[in-house]
């Protein structure tokens, strides 16, 4: 495969694409428009045209997509049709949050370790699981096959542990601690920063006269 | 102010661009290029112009753009120029870590209100404050001018919860509820879904020829 690049909001609105799919779904359509993607989220049908015949040539030109085919090829291009061994670094609150989130497992993401540093943690059960140390990241990581690691721990962990799950093998990390990480070429590394999140909110009400649309 | 559309995209563009400069106020840098800027997030020269010049004439042709000014009128769009009054809807694993990521603080979100409907949660101590009866959210938020509101309820009664803040007349709503909630026009929603993050890196991981750039 060649390389390209596609940037996380291009990938990001994939996602979004497959959830308004499955609202059409649920209303009981069985083919949608670029016009209607586009109208629940915001963005204009050009752009949705243009992300979508990026991975191949979708539906009919005047009939619009077939909505359960391009709902299967979305899951096949975001990875979904199949699941997912995933980790969580860090035993405190947002880990057991995450843990309990019940969006990732049913996208085919299970979490099948948790580790901690803090002796007072390790060996504590959650659901099936007992948190490990964190010691032990490169073997559990091994024997599971674990493909995925998310980071909550404190900022001041968050590199050591990167480093930990990029010597053991993981090439994709999720990182919700409040600092940049740096992981070698061929690592994905996504940040998620919950600060931004807010801030799409006191940016709208600043400027109550922009309408800001999904996407 | 005339009604202009700004995507969800565009707007978590100025938060990163805002990181990016913190980043080079820290080496010491006066002046930064879209260049510059472009290079840390991954996108094009042209994309960074075209989004700062959105609002207003920043900096001088050849010239770059001057760091700290740059930064503050970044944190003035983004609202990020005064302190922000926020209550928590939910008194759950998900609240709590809200509760104490630093990052709401740091850039100016206090929560001052937690709500939950359970009798088994309300009255208990969160730091400084004590988790109060959903059924008290109208007068609490006139009490204490609450002007945003965050839901980290089940499913279930992300819908309830979302129609008293809008009742209370709480005008931006962060969902975490994995649930698609309505909101009269004039309120902004923005959702955190968490599965969609973790679908980047699914992404990553089916298309290891693609680099996925940040923005």
């Amino acid at each position: 495969m060649t390389t390209r690049k596609i940037s996380e909001s291009a990938v990001r609105r994939l996602s979004h694409y497959l959830r308004f799919l499955d609202e059409f779904e649920a209303t009981g359509a069985t083919t949608v428009s670029s016009d209607d993607l586009a109208e629940k989220g915001g963005m204009t049908s050009a752009q949705v045209r243009k992300d979508l015949s990026r991975f191949g040539s979708f539906g009919k030109r005047g009939l619009g997509y077939p909505v359960d085919e391009l709902r299967e090829r979305l899951r096949q291009i975001l990875g979904l049709d199949r699941r997912w061994r995933v980790c969580l670094a860090g035993a405190g609150r947002l880990g057991a949050a995450l843990y309990q989130y019940e969006g990732f497992r049913r996208q085919g993401f299970d979490f099948v370790a948790v580790f901690d540093r803090d002796p007072a943690k390790i060996g504590r059960r959650w659901g099936d699981l007992e948190v490990e140390d964190v010691a032990r990241l490169a073997k559990v990581v091994a024997d599971k096959g674990i493909e995925m690691g998310v980071i909550v721990t404190p900022r001041e962990s968050a590199q050591e542990v990167a480093d930990r799950l990029v010597g053991a093998g993981v090439e994709a990390i999720l990182n919700f601690a409040p600092r940049k990480l740096s992981v070698p070429a061929g690592v994905t590394l996504r940040d998620v920063n919950l600060a931004i999140e807010i801030e799409g909110l006191s940016f709208a009400l600043t400027h109550a006269g922009e309408i800001v649309t999904a996407g």
